[in-house]
């Protein structure tokens, strides 16, 4: 079967087109589960919008053969049992809440691809060797409860009951009490900790601008970006713009402003994968007449290589330092966010690349410099992460958008490497 | 009498001592004007402690053998008729209102200076040739309403009743109603453009630092700067800070950055006495993990020179059209403040710079980098203003502070001014 999807590209074709007709339907129906008024899609977890999305998804997977279930924490599965129940699971899917005012594809894509996916082998193949589970995570975002990878990190085990006890949203709710009142919640269902997983393969956009800018179709992620977030603080002497000549003159925003610059320039210097930003700055007081006597600003820097992320961290911090000093100026800092990077598969970013060689996909290997669920299962089992492009790099907005024939390539190497997996190849995972 | 101060160092520290005392007592008891349970001195235009402030200061004019009076719109004036009465007032004095929570130095001590001075002079030698009279203005420094030098702006004909109308402060009350509710407003009083005056000469505390740091008790100021504010608004592109690479970004904090740090190294090398300011920036979305997609900020630049002004103003907006061309990011500004520079009379400097070798004060001739009501003056007669050292440079703050005996300098150098103005020389004015 493999082969005749290889060779017969007039059967590809109309495969692609039944593919990019089901995106776009399902996409379209899911985003009617939002706060209605608003724009974009806004689906928090726990919330009236979230519980029926998941309920629609049940009855959908219900629907299409597969057989329904939810975790105790409300991540949903959709289930094909494998012939040999001895081989671990293969789990293709991502996460169903958004952000506030977010996009339509940002986790919906990876759960919708793998349903259609998992349904076309299933309806064309029959049953698999190895069960395939088609996974809709609860929560990722973290953009109610200032908690996030809630889904994949209870299967994970990296997310837990005593975690959450306190946790309130912005209008002060309980996060026990909105996962009870959705009926979830400790022993409500099945446990959430998986062991029997094989494999989690999770398609997502983008949320960058280079695989539309470079012309590709697919992004074989190799390494999920490590992050490292420090805010600074900057002291220096406020005092009257007028009267202060400037060589007495302790400014706090131009010495940030110097570091700002130094970032930048470092960041280029040294190259992709490493990004470093300053996305927040406060000045105090603040005031047109007044020169700057405070500023507070973040750095957030990312690459996939941990020595490197950690050497720039101290470079930055030499680096700052310095030049404070050059201005009599005081600074302190703290680190206040640090995750390793994560590598992803080399042995599932091998086939895809394969895959993607044998049926003329453009495609680069590329890292991921946002966090996704992959970067948790990756804990538990061999991981794959595959982009389609993102239209402007736009994400968190509802402007985000991805062509459907974009998304039904992604489908496609999903149903192949699912077969090879699941079907196929099945001994020699 | 003038030979006798000059030659016997005796006397002349005695008087000093006596002056240093007064000096102090007078700005305590005017302090203790204010409102209660609070940092520093807030006394606003028209509030009660305003109001009772100037009448307090009526009653030790009058104390001091000076006749009483107010003018339409407040400003209270202690006169000492002088004995040609064809001959031009001339005017000491300073503002009696306050910032929030400022000092007790800032105008008061130009009052209480001209107080002193003007008692020692009459109580020494008598009637004057010419009027001489101590002025306590009613508004300076725009901290209630938003207006400012209401009171020397109404001596000078700048500001009238018009202007005034619809103006509110913070809590809506209207100028109009704060004034009436003191007794003052139109045909209140006497009128307050003044036609009659000759000299002005305010003494006032530096609110910078060069006086004490370079060990000096007087500065002489030959010009007030003008000043010219812009407000920037730097247009880039929010983006993803993680999957953004460093050459697809727009970011509009990264471009502010450069233009502060030209804007300082400019005006550093372009050196005294012009002074550049970025004393405000705000930063959109200005989150930790957003690339900045707009940074809005103001430039506050001042110099005694016109040209040199407006030629520094051109070349900040060349420079920063040309930063913001070279990242791709969208530039607008508007100009928002635009005042001319005022020399002060040179006539009146040199003679203050004579008094000063004779007595070996300590002096340097200087620019002010803030507005005073010397400014409003000049308009209508030869005017000087006089800088005693603030200490830190700090001013608009409860820690505002001048010593003693450097106020008492102050009021030395004054009285022997007032004495060749006034009784000595003045047919030669």
């Amino acid at each position: 079967m493999e082969q005749m999807l290889l060779t017969d590209s007039v059967r590809r074709e109309r495969l692609l087109n039944e593919f990019q007709m089901d995106i776009s339907n399902l996409l379209d129906w899911l985003a009617t589960y939002t706060i209605e008024k608003q724009p974009g899609i806004t689906r928090l977890l726990y919330s009236k919008e979230w519980f029926n999305a998941q309920k629609a998804l049940e009855a959908r997977m219900e629907e299409r053969g597969l057989t329904p279930s939810f975790d105790e924490v409300g991540n949903l599965f959709g289930t094909i049992q494998g012939g040999h129940s001895d081989l671990p699971s293969i789990l293709v899917g991502s996460h169903i809440d958004t952000v506030a005012q977010g996009g339509k594809y940002d986790g919906a894509y990876g759960i919708v691809a793998g349903l259609i996916a998992v349904d076309y082998l299933q309806r064309t193949y029959g049953q698999p060797k190895c069960t395939l589970e088609v996974v809709s995570l609860c929560e990722e975002e973290g953009s109610r409860f200032p908690i996030a990878y809630w889904g994949s990190g209870s299967i994970a085990g990296e997310r837990n009951f005593q975690q959450i006890k306190s946790l309130r949203d912005r209008e002060g709710i309980l996060f026990v009490d909105a996962m009870h009142d959705c009926g979830f919640g400790e022993c409500s269902a099945r446990e959430a900790v998986r062991k029997d997983i094989g494999t989690f393969v999770e398609l997502h956009i983008e949320q960058g601008g280079v695989l539309e800018e470079e012309g590709l179709s697919i992004g074989i992620v190799e390494a999920i970006a490590g992050q490292i977030r420090l805010k600074f603080e900057i002291i220096g002497e406020p005092n009257h713009a007028g009267t202060t000549p400037m060589y007495m003159r302790r400014d706090a925003l131009e010495g940030a402003s110097a570091m700002i610059r130094w970032l930048r320039d470092a960041a280029v210097q040294k190259g992709p994968p490493l990004v470093a930003t300053v996305g927040s700055l406060d000045v105090s007081p603040n005031v047109s007449n007044v020169v700057p006597g405070q500023a507070i600003f973040t750095v957030d820097i990312r690459h996939s290589d941990e020595v490197a992320l950690e050497q720039f961290r101290s470079e930055v911090i030499t680096q700052f330092t310095s030049i404070a000093a050059q201005r009599g100026l005081g600074i302190q800092y703290v680190d206040w966010f640090n995750e390793k990077p994560v590598p992803m598969d080399e042995n599932l970013n091998r086939q895809l690349v394969q895959i993607c060689d044998e049926m003329d996909i453009k495609y680069r290997q590329m890292v991921s410099g946002a966090g996704h669920d992959a970067q948790m299962f990756k804990l538990v089992c061999p991981t794959a992460l595959v982009f389609v492009p993102s239209q402007g790099g736009i994400s968190h907005s509802p402007e985000e958008y991805s062509d459907a024939r974009e998304l039904a390539v992604g489908v496609l190497l999903l149903v192949q490497l699912l077969y090879k997996l699941g079907y196929a190849e099945v001994e020699k995972t």
